[in-house]
């Protein structure tokens, strides 16, 4: 029953005899617990974030939901493992576009250790955490029926230039996304990072919470972004939708906020704002030149 | 009619046959221009902010006007320097409470020498400036007639933790400030952090512009508090300000956000936000205490 997810963008994959998660037809994820106390603090993570009162409803739905661990042969063969049981959020989608972004000008903790903080900030000087406050991890794109999915390789992901990133978030939501270039014309961009429901909103009522919040400090973790274009074009279920992932480097935040993720965070909400409003400025030229009345529509339609 | 300035609380002082800034009657502040380049680049800073038209009118007041500069006698007589002259921001305050925050969870931009990012990121861990996202740099606290300023000296300083952060920002706008302990009352809360024109307000509106604003990374620079606090008692002028100043290491923005100064800049407000909402709090005990109706003013007193 249980197989090798098959929208996974980053980390570690379940293939070729390797430890990874793996994934049931009942919408669950099961994600080993790694041996080197990482699983354990992320299953430690997710019991404190599941009772903490503190945390209100409407920002729980940007978390999987956890069901605990469960033992279960391991992917590589070695035998029964821990696992921890998580919601598979991708399951309700049919083709997924996904980006995982990981979130924070630097994805060390003050406690680690200096050989840990020099590997990471190698890694952020070399990537784009440190200048743009977050960096992308993996990513696919579903370019229609036709042409299926683009989805980069590890090495291309991690060489992303900061032109790189403010050309994927265009594609991203682009119906010429083939193309890949500047002349993407982010026509889903009102449907899918615009809107009251869209991506933009749910980044600022993160952010509302980021600015409050000093229950915890999120390291290394990662922000998806996720939907599916047919469903968002079609106007019906399921909707785009961000959700926070991977917290085996969640620290205390011990009455401060979290102004590492913060920052980038605000970085990304300016990065997708920006593609909001050049598609809507471009929507109204194009009105303008059709010799409609020149008034767009929240999905960019001319009215 | 040069001499030394008497309320600077940190960076290089014009003492001990030592080159440092030197202030006039007039209101000017003159800045010497550091020989290792910094100097000219801050000066090119100021040449660039003063004529950009994208910074807007609202923002220009918390930077200290800048006159150009001047050929002056260097306070550590070494003959004549160039200095830069700058509006004296202190001048028009008669007993001011100063503090130095250094902004950002890094002092080091991502352009910058192996070396100097290694010893940037050491002071960095010491300090506050990673686990707050800044770091007090300098203060002084007017305490009255008798006793005084507290200006604790550059050791005391750089040993400040999280603890005393907290704290001292209590301490800065209590009536028993000299107490230095968590029985700071926060008598001077509502009418220095809080009201329409109080540091908050301020606070927020420069966070507002630093969400938005790609034109500069404002790189080790500082956010100046000061306050008269009898001036504040007495409702008269000059009002609490905030001013940034050191713009040594300002780089451009490229487009980008400096989430790296507005992280910190966040989680500056939560700590002077949370100073207020406990100083309004323990004012309602004190309305409810004393039998009078539990309203209180924004200044803090009953109704």
């Amino acid at each position: 029953m249980l197989k090798v997810p098959e929208h996974q963008v980053a980390g570690h994959l379940a293939i070729d005899g390797k430890l990874g998660p793996l994934v049931d037809d009942s919408g669950r994820f099961y994600k080993p617990l790694q041996g080197d106390g990482r699983g354990n603090k992320e299953l430690a993570f997710y019991e404190s974030f599941s009772s903490d009162t503190r945390v209100p409803d409407h920002i729980r739905k940007y978390f999987p939901v956890c069901y605990g661990s469960q033992l279960l042969e391991a992917s590589n063969g070695s035998g029964l493992l821990h696992h921890l049981v998580l919601q598979d959020i991708v399951s309700s989608y049919r083709n997924p576009s996904i980006m995982d972004v990981k979130i924070g000008s630097r994805t060390w903790y003050p406690e680690a250790s200096d050989n840990y903080i020099q590997k990471c900030l190698e890694k952020d000087r070399r990537t784009t955490t440190v200048s743009l406050g977050f960096r992308i991890a993996g990513l696919q794109l579903y370019e229609g029926k036709e042409s299926g999915y683009w989805r980069p390789g590890r090495k291309e992901v991690q060489s992303f230039t900061v032109y790189n990133v403010r050309s994927i978030l265009r594609r991203f939501v682009s119906s010429n996304s083939s193309i890949g270039n500047e002349n993407s014309d982010c026509s889903f961009a009102p449907s899918i990072y615009g809107g009251s429901a869209g991506i933009l909103e749910q980044l600022l009522e993160l952010k509302a919470w980021f600015e409050d919040q000093t229950i915890y400090h999120f390291h290394s973790c990662s922000l998806l972004i996720l939907f599916d274009k047919e469903s968002v074009s079609k106007g019906s279920a399921p909707v785009p939708a961000i959700k926070l992932i991977d917290f085996a480097h969640v620290v205390e935040g011990k009455g401060v906020i979290d102004h590492n993720f913060l920052g980038g965070l605000c970085s990304l909400i300016k990065f997708v704002s920006e593609v909001l409003s050049d598609s809507k400025e471009s929507s109204i030229k194009d009105c303008v030149e059709s010799e409609k009345p020149g008034i767009c529509t929240d999905n960019g339609n001319c009215q």
